[in-house]
């Protein structure tokens, strides 16, 4: 079982190792919405052969947690594949292992089959390439926050000088607005949706209608 | 101007793009300690030419800050070569915003020149995907800290149930290995030396000799 990270959506952001595992595994596994195509899928498009079997895992892409049932089925899905010895390569954008859907499956499956991780590019990295800005240096920490937390939570990690970055910004943006601009951190702060992509669209956050804003959008918050 | 992200050490970890990049620049530029092989050079090496140029950045690989003289004279090398309308290639370990020196080059160039930054695999995530462990996941946040900081500062930033990275161990080894067990939370760290690379080592930190830690080494505190 393999877990590829797949990076933040260019697909000359992949590795050379997701490529060349991805291509030869017989099965080949991604997260999906309820309806509509994979994104994973579609950053792995020019190297999926018609051979291979695709499993596509629908998670459902309203707010909060998938829940436990839908990892529990993939789970058993792919165990049934690993069970009768076929590989299998679960796509994945981004990093694996950073907020991604692959740790509910890599917990269940784990205990019992060995599991290979690729790590890919995180959006986190991508995010601050595309703006072409440092993430984080020198003795700093670096805190990464959903903005999908409560307005109290969201200040309290924002109130310090260090870098940070929140994702999952989507209807959470108005909130996480207000608080940059409670804690003095708006001016500075940076709006990175769909990096690397061809409709990437960085701006000053201070810019951006909310109403425009998707789930995968990111805001870089600057060492002040 | 180029800042290509390598990815944490097996070349394998290479995206497509950062070797399309870095071959096709006529000088390639990389940090290298005062004497000996730079690392970001040795992902890289494959896909160097001879006829490339390269142009190694000595930095001080003592405790603490190379000095801003060190980026002043290293910007203005660079500058002199893309004056003279030679594309530069500047090699990174990791990522290039994440902790890395090209942070300190690009604030020194990009107002001057249009700098264009691929992002790379970070340790963070490959140090999560050699331990094959979840780094982050749903609505935690994820704190990434310099082990250099001092006690009272680790443990102000450990004393949460969040999980954590603790990055740059080296000699501060000691000092974080109190800090986690002070704040309970040394049984489930991990330690992760030379991530994807050949002599990797992952092992509980609590068994590590804290003699045998190197800088780039790490640490993933997992939620509690």
């Amino acid at each position: 079982m393999f877990g590829l990270g797949l990076g933040p959506g260019d697909p000359e952001l992949v590795t050379f190792k997701a490529v060349r595992l991805l291509r030869a595994a017989p099965v080949v596994a991604y997260p999906a919405p309820d309806e509509g195509d994979s994104f994973a899928r579609s950053i792995a498009a020019q190297w999926l052969d018609p051979k291979q079997r695709e499993i596509a895992i629908r998670f459902p892409m309203r707010p909060g947690e998938p829940p436990a049932a839908v990892y529990d089925e993939a789970a058993a899905r792919l165990a049934a594949e690993l069970d009768q010895g076929h590989d299998v390569a679960f796509l994945c954008q981004g990093d694996p292992l950073f907020y991604g859907s692959f740790a509910g499956v890599l917990t269940r499956l784990a205990p019992r089959y060995p599991v290979t991780v690729v790590p890919g590019v995180s959006s986190l990295t991508a995010c601050a390439a595309a703006a072409a800005i440092p993430l984080v240096q020198r003795e700093a920490s670096l805190t990464v926050i959903p903005a999908t937390l409560d307005e109290a939570e969201l200040l309290r990690r924002l109130a310090g000088t260090e870098p940070a970055v929140a994702i999952k910004l989507g209807r959470h943006f108005g909130k996480l607005r207000r608080v940059l601009s409670l804690s003095g951190r708006l001016d500075g702060a940076l709006y990175v949706e769909r990096a690397s992509l061809p409709n990437q669209r960085i701006a000053p956050l201070a810019d951006i209608d909310p109403a425009s804003v998707p789930y995968f959008a990111t805001a870089l918050v600057p060492a002040r």
